[in-house]
């Protein structure tokens, strides 16, 4: 995904560090809580190197594992923290661990809320090493307040019935086909991983909310009228915490198109167990409700199921049902590809 | 209203500053933009000496004018930034009267998201002169991710078709009729004049996105189930800019009932003529459609009107109208109170 990467621009979020990496997985064991690390090995693995794995029963990637001082003799310039815990803390067990990969010779990168450099241990030692401390959740401008203005050019952003089912590998996977069939199109990143996979972008869950919509307006500003903005959605209207993430992002994209990301194996939110997944059809319904405060011709143009919990044999019928259920496109952009809904962003 | 104020705790934003207060106006001609000075008038006259105005046109809120340094000989403490202007920015032009109001010897007092401590002139003459800066709408302490959980107590939220038009109003006089009615209440401050005027709250504007329903939920924890929390609406679920702040407050609030605010006068989102005010009935339909993700029980149980810009013949036509419109209880509570919507809020 070179054509992802930006060089940026004072109005960017410019993520600069040195590859190859050595991806950071702590005493993590879900791979919900490890989208950086996987999002980085499925859409940038040329710069993966290996993996660190604090204890044995850490979940694996599939990289080779690598202590911090082997993993600097194979060539590795930055320790990438791939995890993204609930509320974006870093827990004690780690900072030891980052103190020992600075030792080591590494520089760390990390998308999570707490900085590297308000860590004082952590912050010391760094300078005293001349390593570097990359925040990339950190936002790097002001951002205006929203002014709801059309923006010309057409926009397309991907909403979900929850966090971290799909929403970043669905515009990502929309953005490469139609760059594959040659339109112009531009992956948006608004969280820590697609901005370290873009080299841009806006960490948009870090913004003050009253800037939210904002912020969103500024991260896909005019363009031609024949290019795709392809938005990387954040949270759902569903979630007790994170709904007004949502929605301020999706009032400042004002899109043209939504695609609802889904996992059909998931009952309710994640760690929230009385809070259920709602009906597709109800969220696209509500989705579409709000959207329209800010673009009345929003539609929903397809469906992104997350079937990586699903036997192969129930999925192509799981995909059918749902697509009729519901009338419109539904792929897995993982297993199937996205042509489907791709096919349907033909323009006039 | 010094049934409000808090001493607070190291849970609260305690904005400790000294009365009295001179006024500081600027040059704003539009009441709506010094929704601040007009709420200390209203709610602390005891604590407002007197008024600056920076241009003979300038809005009077009908206090004494008074130079700075007729002020401090007068006993003035603080200079008050009585304005919101959008963006909550500092202009320049303001920047050189509070140099000359430090200069004379007062402290200064913001409620605006440009942080008096990080502009240099200011900064440096503020430590020069050992005198105050207190930037109220900065959160002094990091808040949590949103839980969701029902809290004991109930909950009462207003809410709006937009900005600056009768929310902190309605909550102070709900408040103050419950306190008055011998009913445990408390008045939660949610902005920067709520919060001068409770000496606590959350500036809730102004936490990162992530937070907010967090924050939300720390505003008004477990309490007594006889005890009313009643909490300070922000924003608008209808506002292209905002609608983010106030869909976290909603979720985090978790509010057993909701008051509607609404000015009858005006035809559109104030300072956005593209964005129409919704009607009444959608309103309170979406909002409860919201709020029913965390509060299943969420129930509306008056409208508020702001006649300030109504000809008072036609106004108790328009509020009987409303009232029957929507079956439900309706008042202006500047000019009549809130007595009809209390008296829905008996406990069972």
């Amino acid at each position: 995904m070179e054509l992802l990467v930006s060089k940026g621009s004072e109005d960017s979020l410019t993520a600069e560090f040195d590859a190859p990496y050595l991806i950071y997985l702590g005493d993590v064991k879900e791979s919900s809580q490890a989208k950086t690390a996987l999002g980085l090995r499925d859409w940038a693995r040329d710069r993966c190197l290996a993996q660190y794995r604090r204890l044995p029963e850490t979940l694996s990637i599939g990289l080779p594992d690598m202590t911090f001082e082997a993993a600097v003799a194979a060539g590795c310039r930055s320790l990438v923290i791939g995890l993204a815990p609930i509320g974006g803390q870093i827990p004690k067990a780690w900072q030891g661990d980052i103190v020992a990969a600075l030792k080591a010779g590494l520089d760390i990168v990390s998308g999570m809320h707490t900085r590297l450099k308000d860590i004082a241990e952590i912050a010391n030692l760094a300078k005293m090493k001349c390593r570097r401390l990359i925040d990339v959740r950190q936002p790097q401008r002001a951002y205006p307040v929203g002014t709801g203005r059309k923006r010309t050019g057409r926009r397309l952003l991907t909403v979900g019935t929850d966090c971290a089912l799909g929403k970043k590998y669905t515009a990502l996977s929309i953005t490469r086909e139609l760059q594959q069939r040659g339109l112009k199109a531009t992956f948006r990143a608004t969280g820590q991983t697609g901005i370290m996979l873009a080299g841009t972008g806006i960490p948009i869950d870090s913004i003050v909310s009253d800037f939210i919509a904002g912020a969103s307006e500024v991260l896909s500003p005019d363009n031609e009228i024949d290019h795709w903005d392809v938005i990387e959605g954040q949270g759902s209207l569903f979630h007790p915490a994170y709904a007004a993430v949502s929605l301020g992002l999706l009032h400042g994209s004002q899109p043209d198109a939504i695609v609802m990301c889904h996992d059909p194996s998931r009952r309710h939110i994640q760690g929230y167990p009385d809070f259920p997944l709602p009906d597709l059809k109800d969220a696209i319904a509500l989705t579409l409700s709000m959207g329209r405060l800010t673009n009345p011709t929003i539609r929903c143009i397809g469906v992104s199921l997350n079937t990586s919990h699903i036997d192969a044999e129930k999925r192509s019928q799981l995909i059918s049902e749902t697509a009729d259920y519901l009338g419109l496109p539904c792929v897995d952009p993982i297993a199937m590809g996205v042509t489907p809904i791709v096919d349907s962003m033909g323009l006039p």
